[in-house]
């Protein structure tokens, strides 16, 4: 035992010495490359590789120190993110630089590429003259685009933006397959109302609560923080029903009920905010036609998807059998997030909608494929771009913009307008059930939330500051609703206990 | 079976129907977006999807077309990657002109970055005038990045070029790990003479047939040609070898231990040619210095590769025991390659040393692991990435080139050049062993020479038209070999049937 632990604290510190001289040697090389110039043969490809090994090497600690605490992977991710990216940032990490200003990046790289223009000339119309100033992210920004080591950053840059968009494709596309058409038409009157009142509830306290506490914003940039609000993932409160053993409660069943309508509500209010901040103006035309093409998008793919499903099979299936449950999928999967970008939604509701209709069921017996099932065929890219995402989420993460009372404020307003929608939308839940746990059980924002946050930030409509408060309130309504959720159910089962004179009391452990 | 028959001549033509509308709209969006403009919100990421969509579909034609010809997938992959890269180069569509010029892309975009000049001002760098001449692929690629869809060209790019990197990083990375550093070590004489011969003959008849017909290109051009010559892969002689059951007779193990060598000694000589190439010049403190580290890099990795792999495994197995087999094979890949590349070898030889040192025996019991094996675990991105690049290869093969006799007389010579060398390699194989099967065995080149070639487009000193050779080279080796080796064991079989009176002639069938 003594021994073996030795080993451990052993090897723990050869890894942290490999990290440390990876993480330097990842600065240096990104300094040195551009001063030291052509000479040495150097791969822009291995800048790639080594950042890739970074991400999944930041992520597995974070995994690890979630497990250490008992909280989900995900938050351990995004925490070992915010402080390794605040740290690369404090130091002045060029890449950790770029990453804090990855979305700024992109459209400045965009503008380059689209005028012809020098990147001085261009940022004056991506940053206000404050972050232009000596010290400000597009100060340093334009100073790393413009330095020697410009290729090489741009190159890194362009492969996180790639690794992280591949991650949320592929996680909307899982989220998808949890689901199936029949589940969603199935599901009872109870849950919609819970699906409706936690979708409407907290996006109307999510603009109120930022209409008050940033008047100077756009309207645009109110109803995104309501849409964000908005967002339901209740992959931890299932966690949380399933190790308490309590999946088949009708708490649990109202709460996944509502989860599912909710993935689809959220994508369509996303796709309305969207096109409202993208078209300059809350038009009524506009949000119309972007809701009836969401609506007929996702209606389409729900009737005859399935169907396409079938008749692609044969021809599938004919042209490589042995990797179908991976290749069909992703094939599928990347095809409709294009379509759905093409009628103006975001590519998500496409790899949702490919999820949704994809079903073991369709495909042939699995003798001569190498995966068993289209999970396990997904899985691998699921566990190296999806960590990744969340990693460069709490990267952008910038902790000085909580230096700002008015950045605390409007993190502690959101995150309140976000428990308190959820918890009222417990209220139609109806008799028979504990209504305070089903509104506890829908606050977990988790993935979906960040998703809507980084889309915001991308179309740039999202301040650091907001960005800030919303992953900060993902954060917390993660952390805190597991524990509020045992608290509550445990409380309900107690309460039942006592009247009905513990019939199962030891039974039960 | 009519019905049957049916019901898949219809789904083909609707597939038929869908890519031809994939192609034509990916054609239409990577213009539209261009000429609309910043009204409608398109995702960029959108045009990744599509394109990764339509690299894994065409993958998929091209290994079906190899099934039904009896051909191996990455031949299938090839052809159908030359012939759709060709179409649509014809037709003028944008991302085939992108394709087609890829390395030129990559080059122009970090000189564009790296001076901060506009395309044109930077073409003139990397074209010749005939190339900028209107017509000329220079010429096309600076209107094109000039152009209204710069952006999403440029990005589009960038996805492609990640991708077929990715592919190469993943395919050399089983490579390896289809050998340990036992086997390399166990490998008889003369395996080694094969090896060797095998080498040094294809690298100095390429090199003489460069010199011959390419009077007016560089040493380093002939140099490069020689090294593509002189690699090796016998995945596809070994395919035979299985089918015919003969994975155990002496040929076969001659065969497949001198590919172990090879694999080795091919990367050290392309080390070696691209330091020359970068450096400008033969100079013999150079090579040695080239050859002596890449020794010393693979020659630390197999001595303490397997003690690092020990000593890490117990830290990585706590971080992340559920994806064990994933990431951390993954993580190493990464960081060996660049490890390789920061001492100046190419990204691939830290892709192969991290294979040839990962083993199975080394990962604790599969209790918990999503993965069961090592392969399997990498497995996904082999097959969605490795495609990629052959299909990628294949359409960067510029038909056009074949118009000039002087570009298929070297096609010719350089393919004469790769059979006489390799079956040269079969005479040190020694008495009891068919030479001239071990010399057959010897001639695919697949992968390794594609990589090889790919490298050299990518430094700038492959030519379109000795890259359209070499890729001709290695279709025509990979396609004949088999047939070849099939006659030449049946031949040596009859004859000693014949001798021995037929003892089990018939048994054997």
């Amino acid at each position: 035992m003594r021994a073996g632990c030795c080993r451990w604290s052993r090897s723990a510190i050869i890894v942290l010495f490999l990290s440390a001289g990876a993480v330097l040697s990842l600065g240096r090389s990104a300094s040195a490359a551009g001063e030291g110039g052509g000479g040495a043969h150097v791969d822009p490809f291995s800048y790639i590789l080594i950042e890739l090994a970074a991400l999944i090497l930041i992520a597995m600690v974070g995994r690890w120190v979630a497990a250490k605490v008992k909280q989900p992977s995900v938050l351990g991710e995004l925490v070992v993110g915010v402080v390794a990216g605040n740290i690369g940032y404090a130091v002045g990490l060029p890449l950790s630089v770029v990453i804090m200003g990855l979305g700024s990046v992109q459209s400045l790289m965009a503008q380059v590429w689209a005028t012809g223009l020098p990147v001085a000339n261009v940022a004056p119309r991506l940053f206000s003259p404050d972050e232009l100033a000596p010290g400000g992210i597009g100060h340093q920004l334009v100073e790393l685009l413009t330095g020697p080591g410009a290729n090489q950053l741009v190159i890194m840059a362009t492969a996180l933006w790639m690794f992280s968009n591949l991650g949320v494709i592929v996680l909307l596309f899982m989220v998808g397959l949890e689901s199936t058409v029949e589940e969603m038409l199935r599901v009872g009157p109870r849950s919609l109302a819970v699906a409706v009142v936690g979708i409407v509830a907290p996006f109307v306290l999510g603009y109120l609560s930022s209409a008050a506490l940033l008047p100077g914003a756009s309207t645009a940039a109110h109803l995104f923080i309501g849409a964000t609000l908005s967002a339901t993932s209740v992959g931890i409160t299932a966690r949380v029903f399933k190790d308490l053993r309590r999946l088949q409660s009708p708490e649990a069943k109202v709460i996944l009920g509502a989860a599912v309508i909710d993935d689809v509500l959220g994508l369509i209010i996303l796709a309305i905010v969207v096109g409202i901040v993208v078209s300059g103006g809350v038009q009524f035309g506009q949000v119309l036609r972007i809701g009836l093409s969401s609506a007929f998008f996702l209606g389409a793919v729900m009737l005859y998807g399935e169907r396409l499903v079938r008749l692609l099979m044969p021809v599938m299936s004919a042209l490589d059998r042995t990797n179908l449950r991976l290749l069909f999928p992703l094939a599928l999967a990347c095809v409709l997030s294009w379509l759905a970008n093409m009628i103006n939604l975001a590519p998500i509701v496409g790899a949702f909608a490919a999820g949704l209709i994809l079903n073991e069921e369709h495909f042939p017996d699995r003798e001569g494929d190498h995966e068993a099932t289209i999970t396990r065929g997904m899985h691998p890219l699921e566990a190296i771009f999806a960590p990744a995402f969340f990693v460069l989420m709490g990267m952008q993460v910038n902790l000085a913009t909580f230096a700002s009372s008015r950045t605390i404020g409007l993190a502690l307003a959101v995150t309140a307008a976000a428990f308190l929608g959820k918890l009222v939308s417990g209220l139609p839940a109806g008799r028979g059930t504990d209504r305070l746990s089903v509104g506890i059980g829908m606050v977990p924002r988790g993935e979906v939330g960040l998703i809507f946050a980084s889309i915001g930030k991308a179309i740039g409509v999202v301040t650091d500051a907001v960005f800030s408060s919303v992953v900060m309130m993902v954060i917390v309504t993660t952390l805190a609703a597991p524990l509020l959720l045992q608290w509550s159910l445990f409380r309900k089962r107690r309460r039942r206990h006592d009247g009905a004179a513990r019939p199962h009391g030891h039974a039960a452990q």
